[in-house]
This record gives structure tokens, sequence and C-alpha cells, in this order.
């Protein structure tokens, strides 16, 4: 027998309980409502679920669902309810039965609309509404974040352009290696944002469809026009499939994954840039700001920004191994589980958020230490390749010229001398091809000039790159 | 005081030991040389080792540190020793001190054409030349993968064709929720693994970069003609900057966690086939070929391939997992862990070799159970949407037709009766909004029909949908 | 030159300021200090930080550093500020300077008490305090999280008794394979949770030590009694090193990775619940009050917990994740990357707080669909086995028997015929060493009471583990 | 209609072909066998699964199944069998129908001993089957493992002994904090690989268990005596449950998760002396026998062993990640994905035997250079924390004591004097509490014996550790 109250008590308390309840007899158990709800971390969405829903508002209104007068009303509702949430403190709490964003929203238009508000529903589902959303926000996410790796890069090239006459040890295994220009270095990681933004970008073409219409899983039987929807909120195309629509999480995994690559990039600079601050390296010195000290001991100035740089590598990392856990094997379409997707999302977005614009002051306000960077540049027979280039150009096979360098290291080594003092005899004792012009090889500056193809670190080939990559910036 | 006997005995007993061990006064441990070998997994990279040696050889002839006489003799040297390892069996064991293949191939043309094999790495590096031998197999691998997503596409496809009059139950939290097309369904997945493939496309053009010629890490001495190595090689263009270069392996973290999404993809494809050929959906039925029995119970018949492709996806994620472990706070430029980037990727690419032409065949070769496909469609108030759509249409706001139509099927569960069992005075009972053409709702075919927008699951709307991916898939 | 004004004014402004600022030339930039601020989610941690905090002050003490009368002012001051937090709103926020638990706690105490609170931190560093305070926590949080497996244990124990009599077609492959005792399934949960149990038991010894006394890194130069303090704070035993102490993570580590093992568990129990929930299985039915609707479908009753559930495997597997990412490759002692190690624990331990007492319910209150479960046993030869290892006992060679079944199973699929429907002399045409005696094998009880060895699914063998385990329990 | 022709054939070419294909109606796709092939890698486990076969030939034949004649042979058979494999090339290819170790084995003792070997599988499925010897295999590794540990930690010990009068600065955030022994270093690896040993032995209790008998999952039908059969193989104790035992795997993953941990350890060590092995640093000198070289630069001498070690962290996290994804929502109980668990387990393995004895090797022949470690205890102010400790001796609260301590610091930076420069008199000028007594606790020696509580750096605490870890060593 039917429960005739609710159709006549729309609008009152029938209203205000759960939006699903029609066919279930008893209420939802607490723990439950507790461990389902949502709102607390999906709250950020609200400005997005009134945008869509204000677009869709309008795209049932010209499917003959709506009159323009409760178009009118419902978007005036919908804003309403928008400007309260926006000035609503973040210990707002809402009712149990209002599990999510999108049914608080809902709830709070019919309360201030009335019935009419009931028709918002109508052609949606939460499973292409909330695809919607995020997709809404995770755009602008992209773009706020590209615009922050733009900055980085742009701090990258004015220290590029500052310390063109800067020499830097090269490393590799952590051991000197040979000498390249500083510029050349923050070119280096200008590289790889250049990399990072152009995954986001092209990450961002593949979010770039309007879900909405999509429905449950099927469509939607009110010939809702979704190009239109498309076109109101920006999108430029409406995406191919209900099914896989209400299924889909890639635009987030791949965003996690574009970040975790960011972040292992951030992570490799920041262990540099800590090493660089010892005492041992001295290569840099973080401003005081930047830095934090010990509760114990009274001396230590530490480099907490970099490290945490660092250690947030792992969050991201540990976001993105969630979200393939999540959806490993689920069959289509949508799963609850699939709710999951939104804190590690949501943390990500501010983590890189807060970790770019640091790094960016980090980038534009410490200081290299060039005596040190000159020191280091004298030990560590970072010219032996110099030397093996040399006898090389002078007609010896390069794999003799490595030995024989190798064994005229040994002896610098063993006697402690560099690679400078030794005499042309002394050369010559290793190999006759050594002749005077062998000391013109001997300086970092001579080493760094000779590496002049494109993508090398003579000066020419740097400041191309750096003209190059300042007219992409532009753009 | 030198030691004399290396530089006349090249290309005999000195030659064979370490290419390095110029600078070193004892020989390699043992236990310390199997632990750094690499032979056994990066020998699958000769191929592309000689190409890119022939290319280099190419170059420095060009730039005048060989004759003519002297590249050809090169040329033709590592061409035979390229038809000496395609014709060696998998149980080849180079010597402790050929730590790799690169290391190997330059001994054995040393071995073939004297010292003059020793000119071969004037230049170049190991941090440059496997970064490009890396770049070419994975360019190589990538199309390979790309063509096997191609032809799953394709089986989809025509499974679309073929099946566009059988209707599924579509699923949501894996209870029965809409009536859609099978086509719909295999739509769904050519739409999932068009996002992996342009995903693969995109991360192509981030790979198809000419590293040689970055040196160690600062560029290269002698003047190289990078661009003209790029064009002999097949890349448009060179990498931008030396340093970056060599520690870069963005291309192998960004394949890994393409192949991480394809595998989740697939992952939940196996999972709802495991699912449909189970005793209880009986959705649809796997040939004996695709199946093993059990060495105990001799009535089994089991789902081997599709489980394998569902545990696979661990294997994908760890190497995924792996990459970014090793990369994480890796100071600049190249270190030795990342030689641990190999075996993840080839057991990757090895997988996903054989994982996409096996659920291939089994798209093409899976039969449908259509009987039992029917009778799900018949349980489960599938058509509870097209009621509440029904009313809406008349007038109720969403939110109240659902509920009218949640206590109508909250009835027909306590006394098991669908829906189109309930007569019209019954309906009225609940809304007096129901009228006599409210049973034309409620049949599959209309609610199927009824999804009539873009990306809806109306026969329309996937013709439509088929005729655009046969076009797409064509090009 | 000194600045004096801070000897002279301890106590006002200059104690508020940072607590390590005294090296320092300019203030923190504000980005600085909301970055490495970590109140918001560290404050949980306050009651512990008291707690060690006054045990801290007894032993400095004891050590001669305070007077009996500066100790009970200092005793008394903290258990104000812990009541103040124990009733501050969650929305409290703390000055930038006071920028964790602990310096908070410390800026409060000299507030309320004066400068004699600035002796609270003598022989004390934030690295060893922070290991101590997350140990308490832990050790805390492991015993809550003991019990709630334990009761989720002892729920299995009872529906094991209560479903002695109902038999369930178990599975390999999903395929069905031979029947069970469902008493028999809850005992194998039972068993994964006994695992899981152990495992946290065990690791909860190596966190059991206490910290507090290594300093920041050295140890303390007080003499304080570190087994003293370890007495007063319940722990049988102290760290053995400083350095390993502040530096060492491994407790949450190992918690995060019984966790995640304890989650796998649960993934694979929400997982098959899901599907027996299903039109197709129904082998269960879930109350309503733990299943919810659908904002679209009027007729959906979503078994949304156990997705959930399933679904937050993810978050755990992620944390771990972050922790190793975290932990790798950090030199000893304290970096500041352990901050991070915070949210993924408390994330953890929050989800396991949900998940275990919601499925506990679950357990409790789902209800078996007898009438199904016997309708799955009829189809599917799951006796099969039971005619092999009939003829095994006649003689005939394993391997042969499971061929000669094999065939049977062949024919009965493709006539449609059950095992039981074949005849005495229909199976001879099989095999000659069929008699009589074979239909006494064609039941499913039979089948089940055959197994009869330790750990088999005989209604004895799983009444002689139901005893054992209910002693367990007890303990 | 029966194929009579295989019960008068067996031994001969039916047998040879698969063990299961009774039920089939056609052959195996190629590809398939193929995919689900494991021979290639669970070879590894043959001893294993001659030992557990021999043991439930015993089992079966004390069950009535075989006569005591029977038992003989196929004992006998099953050691030819292991012979022969002992002795075959890694290079041996079985037939495809022999899919993995266990199908091959079963296949080569009927070829040899004719149909009688087909009794061999009676009571018994690959599912018990496999994980018997997984945890026979796992077993000896866990053993093995253990070994290596302790190894590490005796050359940590012997280090530790050596060391006693050598001062290391200790490091906080990388920045130098206090000074230590070199002593108490080596101690705090100790401890780390105690716990590390103390986590593979709580986990071999738990893998220490008899699962033969378990059967494909219901348990076995002819009365085996699965206690006797543990006795045989050297296991306390049977599963538990027949259910449980087939379905789990969580001896795989804690041994994972146990490795995972050990090799976070190891990757901090070798992170640590790639530092301490830098021009910059100069802590310790690898050995060239311990070191490569660079193909192109011939001065380097790389720490690659440090580096794949730390590196090879990445494949062991990332074989956790593959079995904790691999088993996330599966459904009891045996399912084809847990094949995957092999080569993440033996690659972990092979890693870990590879990586402990090198690391042990490392530990005992690094030759510390004590000149720079002094010199770098010099610098840096690591002595600050000593006088604020003297001041709070002194009365003054600590906080306070941190504070002026930091002017003094803060002067010392900007004057570049050490703090054993200042004057009496200067000090006087920050706080009236300085008095002669104060130079006493300049030095770092005086620092390091000032930390005599248990677990501190002084000689005493660090000599008493010693001596307990002496002891436990011993055990």
């Amino acid at each position: 027998m039917p429960r005739k109250k609710h159709e006549s008590q729309a609008g009152t308390n029938a209203t205000l309980s759960k939006a699903w309840g029609g066919r279930f007899v008893e209420p939802t158990d607490p723990d439950v409502e507790r461990f389902c709800h949502s709102f607390s971390f999906d709250r950020r969405l609200y400005p997005y679920d009134i945008q869509g829903s204000i677009a869709h508002v309008r795209a049932i209104c010209q499917a003959g669902l709506l009159t323009a007068f409760e178009r009118d009303q419902m978007i005036a509702g919908l804003k309403k309810v928008e400007a309260e949430l926006s000035a609503a403190s973040t210990c707002l709490t809402p009712l149990p039965s209002q599990e999510d964003v999108h049914m608080y929203i809902e709830h709070r238009l019919i309360e201030r609309i009335g019935p009419v508000g009931g028709k918002l529903h109508a052609g949606r589902s939460r499973n292409d509404q909330v695809s919607l959303d995020l997709r809404l926000y995770l755009r602008d996410q992209t773009h706020t974040i590209t615009k922050h790796i733009k900055s980085l890069q742009r701090a990258c090239l004015d220290q590029a352009k500052k310390q063109m006459k800067v020499l830097l040890p090269g490393y590799t295994h952590l051991q000197r290696a040979q000498p390249v220009l500083l510029s050349h270095y923050f070119l280096a990681y200008y590289e790889m944002l250049k990399r990072d933004r152009s995954r986001f970008s092209d990450s961002l073409q593949r979010l770039n469809q309007m879900p909405l219409g999509a429905g449950a899983l099927a469509g939607n039987g009110f010939g809702i026009n979704r190009q239109a929807v498309a076109k109101l909120l920006g999108f430029p195309s409406v995406t191919a499939n209900s099914l896989d629509t209400v299924s889909d999480r890639d635009f987030v995994v791949e965003f996690l994954s574009n970040a975790a690559m960011l972040m292992m990039h951030l992570s490799r600079w920041a262990e540099e840039w800590i090493l660089w601050n010892t005492a041992e390296f001295r290569f840099i010195e973080l401003p005081d700001r930047f830095c934090t000290g010990s509760s114990m001991m009274p001396q230590k100035k530490n480099p907490d920004v970099l490290e945490l740089i660092r250690g947030k590598t792992g969050r991201v990392y540990g976001a993105l191994t969630a979200l393939l856990t999540i959806m490993k094997g689920l069959p289509l379409s949508y799963n609850r589980d699939m709710q999951e997707d939104k804190e590690p999302l949501f943390d990500t977005v501010d983590t890189l958020g807060s970790v770019l614009p640091l790094m960016t002051k980090l980038v534009i306000h410490t200081r290299f230490q060039d005596a040190h960077l000159k020191d280091a540049l004298d030990e560590g027979f970072l010219l032996a390749t110099e030397v093996a280039d040399y006898l090389t150009r002078k007609g010896l096979p390069f794999r003799e010229a490595h030995r024989v360098v190798g064994e005229i290291v040994l002896t610098g080594v063993r006697t402690k001398r560099p690679l400078t003092d030794f005499t042309l005899q002394e050369l010559r004792g290793y190999s006759k091809h050594f002749d005077d012009d062998i000391f013109d090889c001997l300086t970092p500056t001579g080493a760094v000039e000779r590496k002049q193809g494109m993508g090398g670190t003579s000066t020419a080939s740097v400041q191309f790159a750096l003209r190059k990559a300042l007219a992409e910036i532009k753009q």
C-alpha cells in the first residue's frame, strides 16, 4: 500500500529526508551515515556544483521540463545557496541525511524555493554530476598549477641569465665529473618543468570533455542537448559514451601521475640543494627566513622547506598508489569505491599549490657561494676528460687516451698533485702525443667552452638555449 | 711512473680488461662484478646499440675524428657483431669485464677490427648512449603496443557491430541499474583504449628526442653535429640540455604510468568477464581453448587468462612504484641507481605484449549467452527510472517522482511482483499522474531507445558513435 | 654584540616568539611558516605530549634541574594546558610561531606559569619528544584496533556457531568447486584476522620502548634516568641507541604494513559479499540500514559500506607507499621529511577505526539466503572430485580417475544432466570400478563430511576448530 | 559416449597430455599455453616440490592408498626426477602441456615408473601443494637472509669495537649537530638490523605451518594424517582452515614488507656513505675493488655498489606494491592471479641475497678518514648545545639558555669565530652565568662523554651497548 503522505507533503519534512528514501523500510544506521558522508571533503566542489547545476537547469528548461519562470527561480535559488556556502564557516556541519555536497545543495535549494527545487535532478545522476564537478575543479586547478610551474621556470631563466659567468662542478654518481655553467644547470630544471607542463597540458585535453547527460550510466531520457551544456560550461566537446563516462577516473589518475613525476623532479632538486647547503658543500646559502631552528641545539639553521618538499613526494606517490589500487578490478560502471578518489586528489592539488611557489621563492632568493664553487672545481680532476679528448684529437684511439689519462690521474691521486701540476716532460712519459698546447686544455673555462654542440654547456650553446626558452615561456 | 705497456699493447690483453681501468690499482671484486653486471637483461638493447653506434661513427667521421676508411671498417665491424649477437644463444655469458651490452659490443668490435675500434667511444659516454638505446627501444615498443591496442579496439568495434540487437543489464555498484545495448558496452572499452592510445602517443612526442652528444653530462668537445645524428636515427629533434639528458628517465616513468592505466582498464574488463563467466551470471561462455582445468577437481574449467590479466596489473603497478622510488631524491646528473630502470620496463613491455593480443582473442571468440542476458533484464526493477522519468514528463518534480517510484518498487519487492505486473489503478494509488501510456515505458527496448542524446545507449546514438569510431580507427 | 633584552625580558614578548630564534636575523617567511606548520594535524597528540612532559619534568627534577616546587608548578601548569586543549574547539588556530603541538604546549605553559616554564625542555629535543608522543599514541591505537579485530573475530565465531548446518558452494577461480560449511567459511576469516592480530601484537613489542632521553641525536647531558621515565610511562624498556632513536620510524611503517594486510583481507571479504549480494548470487541480503540508494534510479539499494571498505584499501596502501617513499635514502639522523609520517598514519588509524566496527555489524546482521545457497550446490558438478576420490579408493590411479570423471562431466555438460542423473550402467561405461555405492558419494553433505582431517570442512573438524578458536579468543 | 582409450592407455601418450584434460573438447590455444606457463620461474621450487611429494607419498600410503612397494617405487622415482632436474641446464624447456614445476614432476614420474605415478596426486591439489612448496622455500630463504643480516650486524660490532676513539659529527637535517662516537653510529645500524631480524623471525612463526591436506579448498577425503606430514617436513603445526590455507599469501606479503623495511634501512646507509665518499665530505674511502669507472671520464671512481643498493630499494618496494595489488579484492579461495606472487618474491630473495653480503664487505673494508672527520668537528658550532646545557646547569631556564647561545653563535657566524674563540668576558656580555669552567665544555670529547645515560654516546654507554649486543649476537 502506498505511503500517500509523501506526495502531498513535498517540500516539508519529507523532502528533507534522504533523496532516495522511497524504497527503504528503515533509516540508515548512524555509523553508516558517518562512514559514507563526504561533505567534509567534497564541500570544496560547491562552486563547480552550482555552476554545473545552473547549466543543467538551462538545459532541462530548453528540453521542456521547466518553464522560463521556474528556470529563473531555480537559478536565483542556486546563486543564493552558493553565496550562503561561500559565507559559511569551515565548521559547517550538514544534516546526516545531506550526504554530500550535491545532496546538500539540492536540499538547501528546495528549502529556499519549495518543491519546484525537486525538478533540478531530472535527467541527471550524481554519477555524471560528480564527474562534471571534478572535471571543472581539476580544469581550474590544472591551469593554476601550470601557472605555478611557469613561474618556477621563469625563476630558472632569471637565474640562468644572471649566472652566465659562474661555473659549477657537474656531478655523476655524486662524484665531481666535469665543469658546467650554473646557467646550464638551471636550464636543466627548466627542461624538466617543460615536460611537466606539457604533460599537464596533454591530460587537460582528455579531461576537458563534458560528462553531464550520461545520467546514471545509460544516458538521459529527456533529450538534453549535451553540446549546448558543454558550450555553457566552456567544454570543447562532450564525452562519447555514457557507460564509460560514469566509470572513468582516468583524468584523476593521470593528474596524479603527472604530479608524481613533477614531485620526483622537485625531490631531486631539493635533495641537491640540501647537499649544497651543507657545511661540506657550501655552494649555496639559504636566507634565514626560509630556514628553521632546533628546539634543543642553538646553532642549527635547517633547510626544512627543502626537506618537506622532498618528503611530500611520498604523499603524492601515495595518492597515485591509492587511486590505482582503488580502480583496479572494478567492474563497470560506477562503484562507490570511486568516492575515495577525492581526498588523495585534493591533497595532491594542495601539495603542488604550496610546494611550487615555495620552490620559486627559493630559486629567486638563494645566494650562490661563488668562492666555494670555484674551490670545488680545482680538486677532483674534473679536466681529465679534456686531456683524453686532447689525445683523441691528436689521433690516439679514445679508449687508449682514456687509459693513459687514467694512469696520470692515478699518479696525481697518489702524489696529491692536480693535473695542472704535471710538466710536459712528465706527460710525454705517458704518451708521445702530448705537446705544449695541452696546457690550453687545462682550464675549467676551456672545458666548458669546448662543449659547443646543441644542448652543451658552452656559453654560446647555453645562450642559444636560453633565448629559445625565453621565447617559449612568453607564449 | 707510467705503466707504458698499455699504449703499445692496445688491442691485446690490455684492451680486453675494463675499459675504464687506468686509474684503478686493484681488480674489481668478483661479487661486485656480478652485482653490477647487466648484460643478462640489457642484452635486448643490442640492435639499438649497434644502430646508434653506426650513427655515432658517421658523426665523428664527419667531425674529423675518423677517416672514411676507418668509418667503413667500423661500420662493417659493428654489423658483424650484430649478426653474431643475433645468432648467439640466450645462454651467452660475456666476460665479467664486459659489464653491459655497450662494453660488450665495444670489446667485440676491438677484437674484430683491432685498436681502431677504440675510436668508437670518442665524444660519447654510456650516459648518453644508454639514453639513446632506451629511447630507440621504447619508440619501437610504443609503436608495437599502439598497434596491439588498435587491434583490441577493432575487436570492440566488430562486436559493437554484431551485438546491436542484444541488451545487457547495465550495473552500478554491481547492482542491476538500467538496460544498455551490448554494443554500447563495447564502445565504452573502445573509449578507454582510445585514451590509452592517446597517452602513449603523447608520451612518444616527449620520448622522441635524440640524446646522443650530451656526453657524460656536459656535452661533447668534438663538435658532433647532433641534428645530423638525429636525422640518421629518425628523430625529429635533439634533447635541449646535456645535464638533463643524462639525468632524465621521464620517458620510462611516463611509459610505465601509461601502462599502469591501461592495465587498470584491462583489470576491470577481466574482473567483469570473470563475473560474467560464473555459474551465477552466465552472460558469456569462454571457449575451452582459453581455459584451464584443475589438477584435483575434474569438473573445473577456469578463466585463467582473465585472472592472469587481472593479476598482472600488480606487476605493472609494481614497476611504476619501483621507478618512482628509484628516481626520488637523486641529485643530478647520472647515478647508477638508474640502471635499475631496465628490468621493470622490459617486464612491463613484455606484459603488455602478451596481455593485449590475448584480450583481443577473447573479445573476438567469447560467446554471449543471449538467453541469460535476457532473463537478467526481467528481474531487478531496471525500468524504475523510466517510470520516474514518465512522472517527471507529466510535471511531477523529479525528486517526488523518484520517491513515488521508490515506494512502488518497495511494494514490488515485498510482493515479488515486477513493475509490469502493476495495474493502472494500483499505480494511480501512488500518483494521479499515471495514465495508460505508462505501459509503453515498461520495456527494456523502450528504455534503451529513449536515451537518445550524444553518448547515450539508444540504437541511433550507438550507431552514430560506432561510425565515428570506425572513422577514427582507420586513420 | 649581544642583544641583551632577551635574557631580561624572558616570559614576555620575547618568550612568545620562536623558541629557536636566537641565531636568526630575520623573521620566518609567512609562506614558510604556513608550510611547516603542523598543529592542525599533530594536535591530536596533545594528551601524549602532556603525559610525556610530566614524566620528563619528574625526571629532570630528580636530575637536580628543578626544585620540588618548580616541578609541581610545572605539572599543574601542564595539566591546565591539557584541560584547555581538551575544551578547545577544533577550529583553534595557534600563532604561526607556535609551529607544532610541542611548541604550542611549551608556549602556553610559559604564558601560564612564567619563565620557569622555560625549564621544561632541558635535556630534551623535539626529536625524541615526537618519537615518544607517536609511540604513546600508537600504543593506545594498537590496543584499540586489536580490540576491534577481536570483536570482528567474535562475530565470525558467533556466525560459525549458528551456521553449522548451512552449506556453501566453495569457489576457486570464482567457479564453483566443492561444498563447504558456511561455518568453515567464517573460520577462514577468523584465521586471517588471527594473523592480523598477531602481527599488531608483534609490532607492539618493537614499538613499546621509551625514546625520551635520546635528545637531539646524541643522548642528554643531564644524567636523566631513562629507565625511571620508562616506568612512569609504562614502557618495559628504553631504546638502545640515541642516533637510531631519533632516525627511526620503523614502528610507523610496520603499523602501516600490518594495516595494509588487514585491509587486503577486508577488501577480499567486501568483494565477496558485494558479489553475494548481487541479483545473480543472492547468497546474502544486507539490511536496508546498511545500504544507500541512488539519486536517480528509484529501485537501487546499493552495498555502499562494502564498496567503501574495499575502496579504502587504496588509501591504506597509499599511506604505506608514502611512508616507504619518505624514508627511502634519508641519511641519519632526524630529517624534516619525517614530519610527513603523521597524516598517513592518522588517516590509517581512523580508517581502521571506522572500517572494523562496520564490518563487525555487517557480519552480525547480514542474513543468509539459504534457499539460494542450496540451489547453487545443485548445479556446477561440485561433486566431481568425490567421484574421482571414489575411483581412487577403488584402486584407480587418481590421475586416471580424474580423467574418467572429466569425461563424465563433459557428457553431463553437453546433455545438461547433473552427475546424480547418470545410471550405474552409464557410469560403468566410463570405468569398471563404479559400483552401487557410488551414489552414496553424490550428496553435498557426504562430500563435506568426508573432509575429516584437521582443518577440513567436515562438521567434526569445524567444531574442533571452533572450540579451539573460542578458547583462543577468551585469552 | 565415453572415450574409452584413456583408461587403458595410461602411461603412454594420453598420460603426457594435460593432467586435467578430460572435460575439455579442444586443445589449449598455444598463446594461452605460453601465457599461463610458469616453469621458467617456478622451476626453482623443485627441491621443495620433491620433498613435499615424498612426504605426501608416505601419508597416502599410511592412509591405505598405496602399498609399501608402490610407496618405495614412487619415492625412488621422485628422487631420480630430482637428480635429473638438479643436473639439467638452465635452458631446459618442458612441453607446453607441462605447465608448471608441479605438473612437470608428476609427468616425469609417470614416464619413469609408469601409471602408478598417477597415484601421486590423490588427496592433493596444486592449491595446497604450491602453498607447501612456497613455505618450504621461504622458510629456507628466511634462514639464509637472517644469517646474512647477522653477518652484517657482526661487521657493525667489529667496527664499533675498533672505532671507539673516533669522533663523528652527528647530523640532523644533514646539518652538523653534535659529536658522536663512530662506534655509536655503527651500533645505530646494529639496532635497525636487529629489528629487521626480529621481524623476519616473527613472520617465520606465521609461515611455519604445514598446508598440505587442505586439498583444493575443502580438505581431503582420504583421512590423511596432516600432523604426521608436518612432522616429516619439520613444521611445528598444521594450518587451521583449508579454505584460508589455499587463499592465503600473507606469508609472502609479510616477507616482502619485512624486505622493504630492510631495504629502507640499507638505502639510508648507502645514501649516507655515498655522501661520505664525496670530495666534499671525505669521511670514508672505498677500496678500488668496490668501485667502478666511467666509460668517458678517466678520473672517475664511482660508488656503484652503494648506488645500486640504494636503487634496488625501488624493486623491493615495487614487489610489495605488486603483491598487495594482486591480492586486493580477490574473493576466496584460490584465484590464478596468485601465481603472480612468485616472480616478485624470487626477485626480492635474490636482491637481499646479493645486497646484504656486499654491504657487509663494505662495512669491513671501508677506511675512515680520521683527519677529515676531525676537521669536520671543528666547524659548525657542534658544541652550542653544550653551552646551553652549561647555562641550564647554572640555573638559567633552558629556553633562555638556548636563546643566549643562539645569539653567541650568530656573532660567531658573522665574525667567523668558533665558540672556543670567545673570551670569558665576551661570554659574560651575553649572560652573567658564564664562568671559567665553561671552557671545559668546549671540547668534542667532553660533549660526547657527558651523554652518559643508557643509549647515549659516551664511551661508557657505548661500551655497555656493545657488550649487550655481543651477547645477543652470540645466541
